[in-house]
């Protein structure tokens, strides 16, 4: 995909510095508006806005919002007030609304001096909703239908107003006071009788999210229940928006961003893509936690202080902290992660945390005694023998693999138990993940490791 | 959500034990499926066919495809025949397969000798195309319609086979070789005049996907094009089938998993979710990487064992070793998730390395001078005066910190440059994650520590 837009990109560049516009309308119209908006993004001058007026009124709307800001701001700077008006008309109200939360206050002063009341109303509706609510990421235009219409007249009044409605294929019963009383699919009207009753045919255990609730709830019920769109209605159960799939898709996507970027001690930012992210916000999302974890591995290097004397009775006993601690820490990530990830699927919740407890403890014992198994063999054959390391004694050998079995078990337990806290305190568990935990483990595997070597090899 | 499908369950159970039949019939009628199906998981029983028999057909099916495994095998043992072919009638012929996918061959003989001819021919054609592959995720169960019908004839068509097709709302057209020549939406259609020929108001520039195409690839064309539903052509073009949102979805959520999965080191296995995953599966799955990363901290156990005369000189060093491969690592991540993410949203590809590696070093150096800086005051103000540990100098600081600055733009510029090397010669980025950034980056801070505290201390 990448590479068409990028090649094809050239032609257009050179077509347009030919002024070879009714070629480049034609190639224009056999393309889709998310990679016509690619071109403009890659183009990013003076031209963009020459090429924006080859494109058809619709099509044009359509690649509009596709754009990223900057090119969407370029080409509002170059818009008439005409041009302007016509694009915003064209626009489904949440896009007009994206649009908006992404311009700086002059542009979106002049959008809405453009857009006609009515929009202008259900704009700043919407704006009206907290960030991240069913509210903000809704739109307002869907078909509304009254129980007492037949299928026929139903049909009638889609064909009449579904032009300038974002989906038409699930349409909202409401009653007089705009109650959201069932839904009905476009599927179920035209494989009904034309004098079939709404009220008889529609769904009317309808399950609808509250303008409040939060996106990636509203994210997961269209995962969870393969909605194509879910009516959001407020307090008093009165039908305000739906919410599409193709949102609900951008919310999912943002959100495994987000846990992914935690998980990797990073504060999520801008959803913005990499290559438009500045150094200075790169530099801002990852120097906090990285100063966090830094500090509190104080408590790391307080343990080997502590335990200096015992490390200088048998120094050998260094060269094996890194594998510890880096084992220690790679197993608590497999089971935070495993953990974080279910939580957030909904997989599990904090009743289970006995079950996921003591499934991971058994887990863990598997993996530490192979792991044990596995090092003890190493640790003789290749350390010893091979590389004649000849301070490495059986008792050293003993103290390491011990101390592995011990750590991997607290690893797993801290890894598994913190995230369902997290969760149940209302944290986020993601950021309890591997780099947290590894602190952690760090710690306190050290401090096995020293206890254990004393008591075995009584330094 | 779930609380509420849990409380209900109790009263379910109850009314069963007291064969209140009807008053169940009527809550189930309140249900969605998929709650309905998670009230079947927990039931677990002999009950379940009981329950399952009070089911209106058509929901019965669309219950019985939302059940994990065990449950769906448990029902089937306990199906007449007569019971299993309706249930099997019933489903889209792409959730037959993948029920017949997860059936022991003893069941799937059964379910295909129900399954009438027809759709045993579909779901062997299904059952060809390799996992993951377009193919395999796709239904064959799609309106088509051809080129010189009018607009009222495709309507009528629609309203006379649509009952048993998975989405009515994009159909297809094809000419008489069956060559997809042109998609149109059932909105278009219903907004266009009754007489209006599909040829003309059809979108001919159809994006499609090959049947052998991987599924992630079709996911990430949803994503970006916003489709309700993706045709799927073999090698000459000709329409086999379609892949629905979703399906779509479920894979996106799949891959998210994957991903985050092998980023923490885990093999992916089974999409089953946290609770169905036995122990010896978990173990099977976790075990192979801590292997690979415990030996290949071999290494930075041999660096260590090599300069133990300059750590015997100045035991102190060995106090900031976890915090020094911690920063390397947690820094490494940082930068190679980042850029893992990047890569599998097709934000950036291998042509862009240099840039990327640019903004890394940038990054880089900011982080890397921030922590330094930190960490100097730290060591000599807490370190030094708090805990008076007098072994602790201004060179032993500097040591420290220059290795900090030094380890961070390693661990930066190794973690964003693996990923996309790998992705470059066709591994999975997501395994160039944390844990193997980690233990290269150990090695090298080590070594560098090593290299600066001769040089400054002369050991």
């Amino acid at each position: 995909m990448e590479r068409n837009t990028v090649s094809l990109f050239e032609t257009i560049q050179t077509l347009l510095d030919n002024k070879r516009y009714s070629t480049l309308r034609d190639i224009l119209n056999t393309m889709n508006p998310v990679d016509i908006a690619a071109v403009f993004e890659d183009l990013q001058s003076e031209k963009t806005a020459l090429l924006f007026r080859l494109l058809p009124k619709e099509t044009a709307a359509e690649t509009f919002v596709e754009m990223d800001e900057e090119t969407q701001q370029l080409l509002i700077h170059g818009f008439s007030d005409t041009e302007l008006k016509e694009v915003i008309d064209e626009l489904y109200v949440d896009d007009a609304v994206d649009l908006i939360e992404e311009m700086p206050a002059n542009v979106v002063k002049r959008i809405l001096r453009q857009a006609d009341p009515q929009t202008r109303k259900e704009i700043n509706e919407i704006l009206k909703y907290p960030e991240d609510s069913a509210g903000s990421i809704m739109t307002t235009e869907c078909v509304i239908l009254r129980p007492k219409m037949t299928a026929e007249e139903a049909i009638k009044r889609i064909r009449r107003t579904g032009i300038d409605k974002e989906t038409i294929y699930t349409c909202y019963v409401s009653d007089a006071s705009s109650t959201l009383i069932g839904i009905v699919t476009i599927k179920t009207l035209l494989l009904s009788d034309d004098d079939e009753v709404i009220e008889n045919i529609m769904e009317t255990n309808v399950i609808s999210v509250n303008t409040l609730d939060d996106q990636e709830e509203v994210a997961q019920m269209f995962n969870k229940y393969n909605f194509l769109a879910l009516p959001v209605v407020d307090k008093e159960n009165r039908l305000v928006g739906i919410v599409t799939v193709d949102d609900a898709i951008d919310v999912m996507e943002e959100e495994a961003t987000e846990d992914i970027q935690k998980m990797a001690a990073i504060t999520p930012t801008t959803d913005k893509p990499y290559d438009r992210i500045g150094v200075f916000e790169t530099y801002r999302a990852r120097i906090p936690w990285l100063l966090i974890l830094m500090i509190s591995a104080t408590f790391t290097g307080m343990i080997i202080t502590g335990f200096e004397d015992a490390l200088a009775g048998s120094l050998v006993l260094s060269a094996f902290i890194p594998m510890l601690m880096d084992t220690g820490g790679n197993s608590g990530s497999q089971a935070s992660v495993t953990v974080i990830r279910a939580l957030s699927l909904d997989e599990i919740e904090f009743k289970d945390i006995f079950k996921v407890i003591f499934k991971e403890a058994r887990v863990s014992l598997l993996c530490g005694v192979t792991l044990a198994a596995a090092n003890f063999a190493k640790i003789m054959l290749f350390d010893r023998l091979v590389l004649g390391n000849t301070g490495i004694t059986v008792q050293v050998a003993l103290v390491v693999c011990l101390t592995m079995v011990v750590t991997i078990f607290i690893a797993k337990l801290v890894g598994c138990t913190l995230p369902m806290i997290a969760a149940k305190i209302g944290f986020d568990p993601a950021v309890m993940a591997s780099p947290f935990i590894t602190t952690i483990v760090d710690a306190i595997s050290l401090f096995v490791y020293f206890q254990i070597a004393q008591a075995i090899l009584h330094l």
